[in-house]
């Protein structure tokens, strides 16, 4: 089975142009040495001037995906080539995680990476692409990966055990599992959308680095990985 | 069954005081504006002061607990006021975490509330003991919970899978899971001796916060936990 795990709508984003006149970025970016271009979006910092952003309760999380990708990359799956990671975010770009890529562990330089990647459009070394991002948005992802099945992820799915999800992973030839990459509320209607099934693992809400650190575990339990 | 897990010889601790008059030391405090009092070491700024540390390979990397912090105390496990949990530091220093923690998940704000509870003993709110910190160590840990059996989990421990290590936990009255919490290397000689038994449940070394995840996720799993 080709399996792939995508955090979606992620909260994961520079700051963008329209608060670039915001007093509390324009002192923020003074203090931190840096251009709007050069800091991630993040709400324990910018918080006030984001309540002007649509949809701002769904952004300015960029510690979520650092999360899951530190949970994810080095776990035995991703390590052992046996799966595929893509970061989706809230303006429907697409991250992509090479083979070889072992981003750093400690915040501010995770936050330096995702400016480059932001900036720069990849990360090479050594002729290797590590990190990539593209304008495709996630209908351009999954007609690039094709996935048979698609499953979402969301407290408003059908309540089944992570197990079961991995177990019909397995069934099929090649499955997605989508997470949600944001704080608060759902996937949007449009990604919905293209979800073939949407499971609820938890009867509360779980932190997105639980639910890929969980569904990681019982993917590799379904395939005997060790 | 009651469960308890610790993090031992954890990478967190302030900067100490025979690195004050470091060169490097005395810069990154200018720049961050702070004593060093009122840091945590981190190797990634504190590298080459940290070189004339007593064991500095296994220091410096307060990241780790964090990560673990994160991905334990937001679990259904904890939440539901299911599993006791530490943090035992490499100064042989204990953290317990009362049962209403809810640490900041934005790394600097974790960084500021470790160093209030290092220089303050313990954090309190509307009069319940949030987080304390204690110099008893790991035996006086150990004394004060009396776990039927404790458990650690290194690489160079029996090979079992998670599921088996909970199975074990649960057939016990009060089990205790000791995971590392240090970059590189063992457990001490000291520490690995108040273990009972020791399993690797990887075949390659796993990050703290994984090893913390399947860990909780299992034992969540045996006690039937959704």
């Amino acid at each position: 089975m080709a399996f792939t795990m995508i955090l979606a709508e992620s909260s994961l984003e520079l700051i963008p142009e329209e608060l670039a006149s915001e007093k509390g970025i324009i002192s923020y970016c003074r203090r931190v040495g840096r251009p709007i271009s050069g800091c991630l979006l993040d709400r324990s910092y910018h918080h006030q001037a984001m309540s002007k952003l649509p949809q701002s309760y769904k952004r300015g999380r960029p510690d979520i995906a650092y999360h899951v990708i530190l949970d994810t990359v080095y776990s035995p799956l991703f390590m052992d080539g046996l799966m595929n990671f893509y970061i989706h975010t809230f303006q429907d770009k697409v991250i992509e995680f090479g083979p070889g890529v072992r981003p750093p562990r400690e915040y501010s330089r995770y936050e330096g990476l995702m400016v480059d990647l932001f900036r720069k459009g990849s990360i090479i070394e050594d002729g290797k692409m590590l990190l990539s991002i593209r304008n495709c948005g996630m209908k351009g992802l999954l007609n690039k990966i094709k996935p048979a099945l698609v499953i979402g992820l969301s407290i408003l799915g059908e309540p089944s055990s992570v197990e079961n999800v991995a177990r019909i992973c397995a069934a099929t030839d090649s499955a997605a599992i989508v997470i949600g990459g944001f704080p608060h509320g759902h996937f949007s209607q449009g990604l919905q959308e293209m979800l073939d099934r949407t499971f609820s693992i938890a009867s509360k809400g779980l932190d997105a680095s639980l639910v890929s650190a969980r569904v990681i575990y019982e993917v590799e339990r379904s395939l005997g990985v060790t």
